[in-house]
C-alpha cells in the first residue's frame, strides 16, 4: 500500500519542515511513502472561496481508485495510538492500493472535499495549528507502524 | 503569575529544540515564562530506578509554593483547546505564584513526584514521544494565551 498526503499550503516555520523530513525519513522504511505540498496559485481572504481554490486544486491530485482520508476536527477520533495503528492496519490488509491523507488549509475543507472524502479522522480533541497537525499526524503515522512491527519505539 | 516548564532530558533532534524556541517566544509575551530541562548525571536502562534519578532531580527544582502538573497520560483531559485555555485562567484568577508544568523522562513519573504534584493533565488520547509532548504542549499554552487574549491565532 502506498501512503501519501497531500497538505495545503507550504510547511513553515523550519522547525516544521524539518520534523516532516525527520519523519518521513523514518516512515519511508516501512511503505511506500510521499508528502506532497499544494500551493495554490490564487489566493483568497474569504474563507469559502479560499476552500474552493484549495479543493479545486486537491482534486486535480486525486486518483478515482485513491481511499482519501481527512484530518478533520470533526472527524472519527482514536482511543489510542494502537488503535490507530488498527486503523492502518485494516487499510493494508483490506487491498487499498493508495491511501491519501489530507491536511488542510487554515479554513478547514470545502463541501466538495468532504464528498470525495472516504473518511474522516480526528487526531486530538485540542485544536492544533494545521502545521503542527503535520507532525502529530507523521508522529503517529511513524508510531502506528512502529507498533504493528513490535518496534520499540512506542516506548521512547 | 510565573509559568515554569520543567522537562526531564535534553530535547532532540533540532527540529524539536527549535520549535520550542519558536513557541517560547510567543509565550513570553503574555507570562513570566521558563522553560528548563534537566539532565540527571546519572543514568539507568532500569525504569524505575532511572524514575528515582530524574525523581530526585525534579525535586530539588521544586519550590514548596508551586502548584506542580504533571503532563501524564493518566491525567485530566480537556474537550477542547478553549477548555485548557479556562484552565489556565483559573490559575491565575486563584492567585497561583508559580505554576509549575512537569515533563517526564522516557519511563514516566516515580511515585513521589505523584505524591509531590497537584494535578495531572493529558493533552491527548493517543501516545506521543516525551519530545513531540513539549512541542504539543506550548502549542496549547500559546493558544490557550491567544484565545484568553481574544487574539486570532486560533484560526491559524
Amino acid at each position: 500500500m502506498k501512503i501519501k498526503v497531500l497538505s495545503i499550503g507550504k510547511s513553515n516555520p523550519d522547525f516544521i519542515k524539518e520534523g516532516i523530513a525527520f519523519f518521513h525519513h523514518k516512515i519511508k522504511h516501512f511503505c511506500d511513502f510521499e508528502w506532497q505540498e499544494l500551493v495554490p496559485k490564487k489566493k483568497s481572504e474569504l474563507p469559502d472561496l479560499s476552500k474552493k481554490i484549495d479543493a479545486e486544486l486537491l482534486l486535480q491530485h486525486l486518483e478515482d481508485s485513491d481511499i482519501v482520508i481527512l484530518l478533520d476536527e470533526r472527524g472519527k477520533t482514536f482511543k489510542s495510538s494502537y488503535d490507530f495503528s488498527e486503523f492502518i492496519n485494516k487499510k493494508q490488509l483490506s487491498g487499498v492500493k493508495r491511501l491519501v491523507f489530507v491536511v488542510g488549509g487554515s479554513f478547514g475543507f470545502d463541501e466538495s472535499i468532504y464528498q470525495r472524502a472516504n473518511e474522516k479522522i480526528s487526531l486530538a480533541s485540542m485544536t492544533f495549528s494545521h502545521q503542527m497537525i503535520r507532525l502529530i499526524f507523521l508522529e503517529q503515522l511513524y508510531r502506528g507502524f512502529a507498533i504493528l512491527h513490535h518496534l520499540p519505539y512506542h516506548h521512547e
